[in-house]
């Protein structure tokens, strides 16, 4: 059982985490902190979180565990704001999309990376953003990375592990630089190309029967592009190099197709479509 | 009641539509015809279609209503087949994804565009193929384009609508320029974008891990890969010009986006997601 868990920043997985620790009666004690506790105070009938901190100070000071479930771009800011009321023993963990940025920020904000810092990314979400959209089973059978830094210590790692699949999760441990460049494929990228394919289709003069003739198909493409903007502005900007990478090669691949199309090569796409159907087919099966 | 209905290729379409036809009773006697008759036999005793035809000649000699579902890369094969037997009272309609690329076809075997073709688009379907995924109900609460030409017929077009209103499709008409510029947006690019990305992926020396944490997010992006690689070279080929301008505009945005990631351009990137957001969210609200 944890004493006290503080969660700072309470959208869709900071408050997901709140309901599905406190439905499995994992923590005595979950405290939500954010900008505006007044904001926060409809989680504590909903089941998410026992208390809104009014202080976060307060909130913090002999903490067993502090989630950060702020957006990326602002966790240097809380981390400031926080350092000087962390004791060494208790646990820092977060769930941002991207690694490599939270370990910079804390570096720029201690001395020495906490040996209690233990950063993590649940692979989950909605395109909803709030903790008005919380799930209880938000994680059940879903991925959380972990990424302990060289300093993390064994018994913090373990204690963030147990929590996590102890909410369903199945969890794997991975260096920071590859967490980033996986997830800028899988997840970063399919966002930045399904915003661009509606911005691209919104700004038509036909756009109004372009998305009425959309079928399934163009709705499933693009659901990732109804993910809060401000998230992934941060997640864009955090995760820069890699993104930039690998847009780049797929605007060369495209460059390809292209040149290929207009050259009428039927058999160059024919077979870029099979690579791609057996690689999806092969990899993906099942419902998600 | 059409006495008399023969749907060339018994694919996932083609297959719903018969399985649909006859489950509503709208007709007495639907006939498949394919290039492979036995392995058309399967679709009887599921009810799909009444009989298979052995003669393609004979099948269609006197039909009330002919349908086109076969590959669009093969019509103008399939047209000038049937041609010669086919009365001035058989309607013809298809279901093809392009619809200029068709009547171009239909332009090439007559010598005039017969007054009975009337071409048509369901807009439906699934990431699978075949009468064996046949679904009575694919186009209940979809769209179907009929794109008449100048010259077809009233009555023709009055039947053909007719008959997808029976099967609880939203029937709409417009020029077959207009829908291939439309479809172009809406399916053929995302198809050809997922496509490139998960070859793209697939080509990673780390494919195994970028497949291992994929979400639902990438799974809905890339559902559209997995559709038949033949039938999208066909698509691709057919409606290239209209295809090749978008994959060339949707370029020069990757370019524009790339650049403002690498200024860090925070700013631009969110203003472009917002529009993306509000415009999906305000034009393809509820479930699909």
């Amino acid at each position: 059982m944890i004493e006290r868990m503080v969660i700072i920043g309470l959208g869709l997985i900071g408050g997901s985490l709140g309901l599905a620790v406190k439905q499995r009666g994992l923590c005595r004690d979950v405290v939500a902190c954010g900008r505006d506790p007044v904001k926060l105070q409809g989680a504590v009938p909903r089941g998410i979180v026992d208390r809104v901190g009014e202080s976060w100070e307060e909130a913090v000071d002999g903490a067993d565990l502090v989630v950060l479930a702020t957006p990326v771009g602002v966790v240097e800011t809380v981390l400031r704001k926080i350092a000087p009321r962390l004791s060494p023993e208790t646990i820092i963990t977060d769930v941002g999309s991207t690694k490599c940025s939270l370990i910079d920020a804390a570096q720029r904000v201690f001395d020495e990376l906490p040996g209690a810092l233990v950063p993590g990314h649940p692979i989950a979400g909605t395109e909803f953003s709030g903790y008005e959209h919380a799930l209880a089973d938000l994680f059940v059978d879903h991925k959380v990375i972990l990424t302990p830094h060289a300093g993390s210590e064994p018994a913090a790692v373990a204690r963030v592990s147990r929590l996590w699949r102890e909410l369903g999760a199945d969890v794997v441990e991975m260096d920071a630089q590859e967490h980033d460049r996986v997830l800028a494929a899988t997840s970063h990228l399919p966002h930045l190309l399904a915003y661009a394919l509606v911005k691209m289709l919104a700004d038509r003069t036909d756009h109004q029967a372009v998305f009425d003739f959309a079928a399934g198909g163009f709705k499933d493409f693009t659901r990732v592009a109804s993910s809060d903007p401000v998230m992934w502005r941060n997640i864009a900007l955090a995760n820069d190099k890699e993104l930039g990478a690998l847009l780049t090669d797929y605007r060369e691949l495209l460059d390809q197709m292209i040149a290929r199309l207009d050259s009428g090569d039927g058999d160059y796409l024919q077979q870029l479509f099979h690579d791609a159907k057996i690689a999806r087919d092969t990899h993906l099966v099942g419902p998600r």
